[in-house]
């Protein structure tokens, strides 16, 4: 893939929900609230963001562990689920050890083997490391970046600057990969090269800018480049 | 209703589901899409709010009739609803007749006869002057400030130091009332002595800082001063 004449020289990839199924709590949480795992699961991840975007604007940052924990607290409450202390930190426990989606782990090391790879994500650092030491990543990325080394969330612009500092490379040489659509607008908005990886045949948002590539999976990545 | 010893010397109005009922464009949905108007409206509401956050965080801001466009525009796409240039036009002027909470009608006269009172809102200038007029507001508020003048959205902090600029006021000695326990949140934060209306019973939105004082209608207000 290339931008104007530019290659792609590496690519760096949201975590939660691009490579990492969100979704895979459902499990956990219908094993809690039987036939509301689903709508659990879907609810607190709206929340979560959500607060992610709140936070930042208020300048009221704590960090991804924290407001995964608030959301799926307000979110038990408001779906009227009685979740025990010990309920709410097991679910929580789970983003620790979130399955990869089926195409990333025939992906990522195609396109390894071409260009250095990085992780770019919300998450803290703990829980990122946590998360690639239980999936088998610790080989596949030179770099893992976290928020909490801005400060602050996404799509705020500090955060995509971390990895042009990290990688030492113009914006849009990086190419940015993301399945969430605002992060896709956000990276393209600061200044990447943009795949989104739309699974679902989601609608783009609009957000005043557009990814440059849309694609189904992951493994159609690296057709880009052949 | 005084923090510490300190009363409140104006009262400042959030206007989107707080005084003006933002549900009231479900009528005009019902008629486009039968049986989809209340979906439509709750989804539309959503993706206005995350497209405000986003567009703030991405430093990326259009005004909020714009937003209330893009908004309207995806979530009908989302919707599988074949709507219009015309019938997305016409929810959008909606926006500009929005009816008042019955408790806003009667609250109102009596707080302004004690102290100023203003609106401080996300809505560009012109949907706020079309829907004071409409609803015969044109003497109640002593300011009506919109976001566009910090170029940004709440709850950005540059949003609420606004009022606190055309008030001449210090930010404790003023009421901030809202109805959205996120602009509360951001309020409370920012350091204005905060009012939540709750009228649904919602939950508290665990964001870090909580109101001074929530109520269930904005007829409650006065009775903080008895």
């Amino acid at each position: 893939m290339t931008q104007g004449n530019r290659p792609v020289r590496a690519w760096v990839f949201d975590a939660y929900g691009t490579i990492f199924d969100v979704h895979s709590v459902i499990a956990a949480a219908e094993q809690l609230f039987p036939g509301r795992g689903t709508a659990l699961s879907k609810a607190w991840r709206a929340k979560q963001l959500e607060y992610t975007w709140l936070r930042s604007l208020m300048q009221r940052h704590a960090d991804f562990e924290q407001v995964t924990r608030d959301s799926l607290a307000f979110v038990c409450a408001d779906m009227e689920l009685a979740a025990s202390a010990a309920d709410l930190a097991g679910l929580v426990t789970a983003y620790r050890s979130l399955a990869p989606y089926p195409d990333a782990i025939v992906a990522l090391p195609v396109l390894q083997a071409r260009v250095p790879l990085a992780i770019l994500s919300n998450g803290a650092p703990a829980m990122l490391d946590a998360l690639i030491r239980h999936n088998g990543f610790e080989n596949t990325f030179s770099a893992v970046l976290s928020v909490e080394d801005a400060g602050v969330f996404k799509p705020d612009p500090r955060v995509y600057q971390l990895a042009v500092d990290r990688l030492k490379m113009p914006a849009v040489d990086i190419g940015f990969v993301s399945s969430n659509g605002w992060d896709a607008a956000g990276a393209k908005a600061f200044g990447f090269t943009v795949c989104w990886i739309n699974r679902n045949n989601a609608g783009t948002e609009k957000l005043g800018v557009e990814p440059d590539v849309v694609l189904s999976a992951l493994t159609d990545i690296d057709r880009l480049f052949a």
